[in-house]
């Protein structure tokens, strides 16, 4: 288990493995590394950045149970496309567009390490590189979901720029089975859920989504929103942890 | 004026200028291009490729007053982004997913040239490159309007690798205040309509999209189908053909 971060520090932009509170940097590109012999330098001294460049995130959602209420489960969830200009980097602004509501979803992401167009299950594990935090973040008045299901925002609410802070690591060979993610804003919990309640497992899910579309490295699959999605309001302090990841941390501003 | 293309001749990849039968190199990245002093070659003796690589496609719709049925004209239109993963060449294949409805939809695509960001009617034409034709492959069942904007596919049907042929070329200083827009199915007319009855000027349209999300050099932005949208048949031989710019044929295969 590994946690790649991508970090600027003096103008340079590298990758880097973070241990403890000291960054190793890695020489390469993403995804094949190898160890550099520069001296690690200390967190506190770099600025994190998205710890990928996707050419394009694949959101999904309903991705748990609880939003069945019982009800039977899905054969496959719907798909989104988030393009590359929507990502942002951890510390950075979610900039809220003037005269909409603008929603948090939290959401652990697969971060694809091998090119999959048509893979198996049994295949697909071997194309994640690993894992992240996103925020799916989604405009749109979801007070009455009818209503927001037949407007505008349903089709193009989630690919405004700054939409999806990425961050603040990729951890590697992560068990996935039980971890619990948690959002809040200015310290107060909003959503609070673990992966154990998923509605598919990420071996189907990234197979299901190679059958649709090629899926390159560095590509993203979000894995839908846990409960209490809510809207953010400029000024506010967003945190996104998910246990063995870390804590990915943006400012909600007015647009 | 100028006809730009990409192509491959002999394993080389590049840019040219079209000019009569023969394609003359150009030196440089997209969209900043030199003349080359290599000798131009026979078009007959390249392959033609989608002529840019978009890192991504914005699709809007409805794009033509027609639509309207005399009713009143939206302030906007949806937004959908198709990833560079459905781009297609010239002839090349139009994979058809299995068990599905699929789709033509005749459209004029706007190549970004310059980025552009929340700029103004006025400056957006400034951030054009030119103009090329994209068939806008589209699954989902539309005999039922309604049904089908209930449906998964209504959200995720416009995806699929192979689902955005572009091409052949992108001209330059094109007027498109009158162009015709025909679609073939093996010779056979399906849609005719002119650029005359667009909803939204494209100066407009660019300025619109540049205040959602940071459009890129090589972006390409579809400006919604021309009416007549039919499914395809695994083996058709579909051509869009644009005043102005000509013909991109594709072959319909079955998934």
């Amino acid at each position: 288990m590994a946690k790649i971060v991508r970090y600027e520090r003096a103008g340079y932009i590298g990758y880097g493995e973070l241990r403890g509170g000291e960054v190793h940097g890695l020489d390469g590109d993403f995804p094949n590394f190898s160890a550099s012999s520069a001296p690690p330098v200390a967190l506190a001294s770099v600025s994190l950045l998205a710890p990928v460049m996707p050419s394009k995130i694949v959101a999904i959602g309903p991705g748990y149970r609880v939003y069945m209420q019982g009800g039977p489960e899905p054969e496959r969830p719907y798909y989104w496309i988030k393009p590359a200009s929507t990502v942002q980097d951890p510390e950075g602004e979610i900039v809220l567009p003037p005269g909409i509501t603008v929603n948090h979803e939290a959401e652990i992401a697969i971060v694809i390490g091998k090119r999959a167009r048509k893979v198996s299950p049994e295949q697909a594990m071997d194309h994640v590189f690993g894992y992240t935090c996103c925020i799916d973040v989604t405009a749109g008045d979801m007070a009455d979901m009818l209503a927001y299901q037949q407007s505008q925002l349903f089709l193009d609410g989630k690919i405004f720029d700054t939409f999806a802070p990425l961050g603040p690591c990729i951890v590697t060979d992560l068990d996935t089975s039980d971890l619990r993610i948690q959002f809040r804003a200015n310290g107060e919990t909003r959503q609070d859920h673990s992966t154990s309640d998923k509605l598919f497992e990420y071996d189907r899910l990234v197979s299901m989504i190679s059958h649709v579309l090629t899926l390159e490295p560095g590509d993203v699959i979000t894995t839908g929103s846990v409960p209490g999605v809510a809207p953010m309001a400029p000024g506010d302090v967003v945190e996104l942890e998910i246990e063995g990841i870390g804590i990915l941390r943006n400012f909600a501003v007015q647009g």
